[in-house]
């Protein structure tokens, strides 16, 4: 995507998976200490059945995409919402999915509608970013 | 908080603060390259000055908070919006506040409004969260 400028419709994806030690580590880094997280006997009695991934973790995929690949970097994040909509689970693959759905060029601003979701095309994340890029958006 | 009934008007607050250490680690788990978080010769030379702590990271604790103090544990996520209104540094101190603005009770359910803020007042973060609890919505 470098040099390109955005437009609406256009469409990024990345195939992203969470390993337990990777939600070990994040529970330690953000004290997070939700047994759902990391006990899988108080897990296992939970709704979910199993250990779920942090919201937090999953949803920072969104993050990633846009500060590194789509747009890249030098876009100042303004705003994201998640509606959790189905539990993310440890080793499956799940895909971040991004479109541009509105753009205020005056403003150097898009509207990305992002999702994450799974092999089984489920939707697990789903909600609207706000990003600006200087040099991307015009 | 244990089991205790949330009501309208409930406040919670928590102090945090991140290291570069903490935001070093974040950035090596979500693979987020993006050099404001990691690079200091490129965050310098960025609008903001100097290192950025990902909003993922610092938003984290409102669900730190949500699963394990306010409510607590059992507390199930729904929803979360993120307005990053100001960047939030390394090695400064930041106060998560919480306030319940709304109860569904019939389905369990709470709306908070979340904020993080500086010590000197300044809204960094701050959104909506709906959440679930079996125990303490009713």
């Amino acid at each position: 995507m470098e040099n390109e400028k955005l437009n609406i419709g256009d469409q990024f994806e990345l195939a992203v998976s969470f390993s337990q030690d990777d939600v070990k580590k994040f529970a330690e880094l953000t004290k997070d200490t939700n047994p759902l997280h990391i006990d899988p006997e108080f897990a296992t009695k939970s709704i979910f059945k199993r250990i779920i991934v942090p919201g937090f973790l999953s949803g920072a995929v969104f993050s990633r995409v846009f500060g590194t690949i789509f747009p890249g970097i030098g876009t100042i994040y303004l705003y994201q919402e998640m509606k959790f909509k189905k539990p993310v689970f440890c080793d499956e693959k799940y895909y971040a999915r991004f479109m541009v759905t509105q753009l205020v060029k005056e403003k150097k601003r898009a509207e990305v509608f992002c999702t994450l979701k799974s092999e089984q095309g489920e939707t697990c994340i789903e909600g609207n970013a706000i990003i600006m890029h200087p040099e991307k958006i015009f």
